[in-house]
C-alpha cells in the first residue's frame, strides 16, 4: 500500500478502505514528515468529500491512535457535544441534571477559541476547580458523582490533534466528513456510549445556515451509529446569545440559576429538551416527554444542583467560595449600552462573540488567556420591545481600553425594528 | 498575505492573483518546510483547475526561480516539446533539420521516465556526447551549429523541480494547468521566443483520449500566447510505437536512417510536418505547406544530417564511431516474436512501453540506469496483413531474465484483426 495511492483515490472521488485510511493515519503517526500527503488527501477529501463510512473510519483511525477509556458503569453512559456557541453554558448545568436522572456522563471539553466559548474556560472560573484529570481522576468521579468535566489529555486521540493542527494552516477545516470524525473521535475515546450532538446554528456559531448544519448534523448521527454507538442530534438558534449572561464566571452563575429552576426560558428549554433526550438515548426515558417530565423533577427538587455542588468539591472546587462569589464577581470597569431607538430588539449573537474576544472572554489563539470575570449581562432578549435610552446589556472588563474597543463592536449587535418576529429555539431534531 | 488564504481562495473555486501565486511560490522557495500548504494547493489547485492566467502566473513564478537564458540570435528561436511518447524519437531529426532551415533550436530535454523514452537518454547513446552543458556552451554551440540539446540545468527554473517533486507524491500530476506550467516554466527559460507542442494521445502517452489531449494542448497554446509566445499545438497518435525501432541507440540509428531521407513514413512525416510549424512560428514561411517543401529539400540534400553531425562533434560525440555503430549496436541476447495467428496487425504502445522498461531501453524511478543498446526492431506497422509464424519484432537485451520477462509483456501488445482500419498520424492542429 503507499500513500499516494489512497490521495489518488480520494482526488478521483473513490471510497477508500478502512485500511487505506488506517494506514494512511498509521504513516502520519510514524513519520510526522509526510504530513504533505496527509495535506493533499485532507483538500481531496474537503473537496471530493467523506462518505458516512469513510468518516467512520477516519474517526476509528483517531480513536485507536490514543487511549480509549472503559468505564465500568451500572447507569447508561452518555454524553452531549455542542458545536459551539456565544453565551452556550448549556453542558455546565446539563451535566449535573442528566446525572441526577440516573445517567453517567463522561465529558471532555475544549477551550475558547474565536467567537465561540469553552466549557473549560468557565469552569475554570471556580475557585479550585481542576480541569487537568487523569484519566483515573475523571473516571473516579463520574463514579462517584455521576458525571466529571475535563479538559482533553494528551493521550486522547492524538492523531486528531495533528490533523487538526494540519486543517488549520491547509484551508481544510469547515468539512462536514472532518469535523465529525474530529469530535466522534475524541467523545467515543472519553467513554461515551451513546451521543446527543447540539449543532448550533446562526451568526454566533460555526454554521451559519440550516443547510450547514444539517449536514454536519446528518453526518454526526449517521457515523456515530456507524460506529455502533445511538445518536440524536438537535439543530438550534445561535443567531442571539444564548440567556442573559456571557462570560466566563457569569456563565458559571447563570448555571446554577438555571439549577435552582430560575434560570432563562431559552437555557432552561435547552437544558430539560437536552436531559430528555440524554435520557431516550440512554434507555432511562422511553419518550423525550417522560425524559422532560423527570428533568424538570429533578430541577425542582434540587437533586441536580446537589450533584453540581457535589461533583465542584470532588473536582477541587470551593463551594462556599462559589456561592459567595454568585452576584459579586464582575470585572472592575463596566458600561451600559442603551437603545439608540425604539422598536423590537435583535440581538446578532456574532458581534456579542467578536466583542467578547475583545474584552477578554474568549481568545483569538491557543496561547491567549481569558478573564474570568469580563462579560455581558443582558437585560432583555430578541423580540422584547424597548424605548430609545433602555438599558440593554452592561459590559464588565477589566481593562478601560479593551472595554470601549469592545463597546465599540458590541453596538453594532443591537437592532430595532417595527416589526416582531418570533425565534425558534429548536429547528429540527435529527435521530 | 498569508499562504492559507491563497489555498481557500483556489479551494473556493475563485481565481488567485499573480501576487497571490507569486507569494506562494516565494514563499516556498525561502522555507520548504512549508511544503504541507503547497500539497493542498495543488490538489486544490488539480480539482478546481487553473485559469489560463492562473497557469501563466505560475509558468511566471517558477520560470523566475532560476535562469532565464537570452540568447542573441538574428535567426527565430523556435523549440518543440513532445509530451512523451514510445519510440518518440522526433527531436533528434527535426533539431538539425530545423536548423538547416534557417532557425535556431535551443532544446532542453529530459530522460525517460515509465513507458515514455527520454530524448537526452537517447542521444547519451552517442559515444562521447554530453548532455551536460552548461548555459554557456549551450549558447555557444545554438550559434555555432544552430540547436543545442542538453538536459534541463539545475539552475533552470529550480521551482518547477521542487513543485514537480512534491506533485509526484501528491498525487497531483496528471493536471492540464500544472503539467503546462511545468513545461512552459523550463521551455522559456531556455531561451525559446516561439513554441511547438506535439501532444501524444493514445496507450503510449501521458493522455489517453483526444479530450485530454486537447485540453492539454489548448493549455499549452494559449498560456504560451498569454506569456508573449506564439505558438503551436499537434495533436497526434500514439498507439503504436513510433517508426520501426524503439530503443536508446537504435531510436538513434533511426533518426540517421530519416536525415537521410529513408525513414519510415511516420517518423518522416512528423519530423516535416513540425519542421514546417516551426517554420511559420519562427517566421520562415507564411504556410505549412512553404515549410514543409523547405523541409524536404533540406532532407534530401542531406543538409539536414550535416547540421545533426555538426552538432555531435560539437557536443563532443564521436561521429566516426556512430557512423561505424550503425546496424550494429545490439544487445547480446535477442528474440523474435512471431505472429501467433493471421490477421491485420495492431501493436500497443502501452504494452511495448512497459515491455521497453523491463528490457532496460526506459526506467521506472529516475535513478535506474538505461542500457542504450536494448530494444525493439518491427517488422511491420499497425495495419499491415501478416500471416500466422510470420516475424514481427526482434527485442534485444544485455540481460537473458529480463529478455524473457519483456517478451511476456511484449507478446501481449500484438492483437490480430480481421478487419483493417487505418490510423490516423495526427489528430488535430491547434493554434
Amino acid at each position: 500500500m503507499r500513500v499516494v495511492d489512497i490521495i489518488a483515490k480520494k482526488r478521483d472521488k473513490q471510497t477508500n478502505t478502512e485500511e487505506e485510511i488506517n494506514f494512511l493515519i498509521q504513516s502520519y503517526l510514524a513519520d510526522e514528515s509526510i504530513k504533505y500527503q496527509v495535506a493533499a488527501w485532507l483538500m481531496a477529501a474537503f473537496l471530493n468529500g467523506l462518505t458516512t463510512n469513510e468518516t467512520a473510519y477516519l474517526t476509528k483511525a483517531m480513536l485507536n491512535s490514543g487511549d480509549i477509556l472503559t468505564i465500568n458503569s451500572s447507569k447508561p453512559l452518555v454524553d452531549k457535544h455542542s458545536s459551539g456557541g456565544v453565551g452556550d453554558k448549556i453542558s455546565i448545568p446539563l451535566a449535573p441534571l442528566a446525572a441526577s436522572m440516573g445517567l453517567a456522563v463522561p465529558m471532555m471539553s475544549g477551550r475558547a477559541l474565536g467567537i465561540t466559548g469553552g466549557t473549560v474556560d468557565k469552569l475554570e472560573a471556580i475557585t479550585g476547580y481542576r480541569t487537568n484529570l487523569t484519566n483515573t481522576e475523571f473516571l473516579a468521579i463520574i463514579k462517584e458523582s455521576g458525571y466529571a468535566m475535563t479538559s482533553q489529555t494528551a493521550t486522547i486521540a492524538p492523531a486528531d490533534k495533528l490533523i487538526y493542527g494540519l486543517r488549520d494552516v491547509t484551508a481544510t477545516v469547515e468539512n462536514t466528513g472532518l469535523i465529525t470524525a474530529s469530535i466522534l473521535s475524541k467523545k467515543i475515546a472519553e467513554g461515551a456510549q451513546a451521543l446527543l450532538f447540539d449543532v448550533k446554528c446562526g451568526s454566533g456559531a460555526f454554521m451559519k445556515n440550516i443547510e450547514q448544519a444539517t449536514n454536519l448534523a446528518n453526518s454526526l448521527v449517521q457515523a456515530a451509529k456507524a460506529m455502533g454507538r445511538p445518536a440524536m442530534a438537535l439543530i438550534t438558534n445561535m443567531n442571539q446569545p444564548l440567556g442573559l449572561m456571557t462570560g466566563n464566571f457569569l456563565e458559571i452563575e447563570e448555571s446554577i440559576v438555571t439549577l435552582q429552576g430560575k434560570g432563562p426560558a431559552d437555557i432552561t428549554a435547552l437544558v430539560v429538551k437536552q436531559a430528555a433526550a440524554m435520557a431516550v438515548l440512554g434507555g432511562l426515558a422511553k419518550e423525550p416527554e417522560a425524559g422532560e417530565e423527570l428533568a424538570q423533577q429533578k430541577l425542582a427538587g434540587g437533586e441536580a444542583l446537589e450533584y453540581f455542588y457535589n461533583n465542584i468539591k470532588l473536582q477541587g472546587g470551593d463551594v462556599a467560595k462559589l456561592k459567595a462569589d454568585v452576584g459579586t464577581r464582575r470585572a472592575v470597569y463596566s458600561y451600559n449600552i442603551t437603545a439608540r431607538e425604539a422598536g423590537y430588539l435583535k440581538i446578532d449573537a456574532g458581534l456579542i462573540g467578536q466583542s467578547g474576544v475583545v474584552l477578554g472572554v474568549g481568545r483569538n489563539k491557543t496561547e491567549d488567556t481569558v478573564d474570568s470575570e469580563a462579560g455581558f449581562i443582558f437585560n432583555y432578549k430578541n423580540g422584547a420591545k424597548v424605548n430609545k435610552g433602555q438599558q440593554l446589556v452592561t459590559l464588565y472588563a477589566s481593562d478601560e481600553a479593551k472595554l470601549a474597543a469592545s463597546v465599540q463592536l458590541a453596538e453594532q449587535a443591537f437592532s430595532f425594528s417595527n416589526e416582531y418576529t418570533a425565534d425558534e429555539l429548536i429547528y429540527k431534531v435529527i435521530s
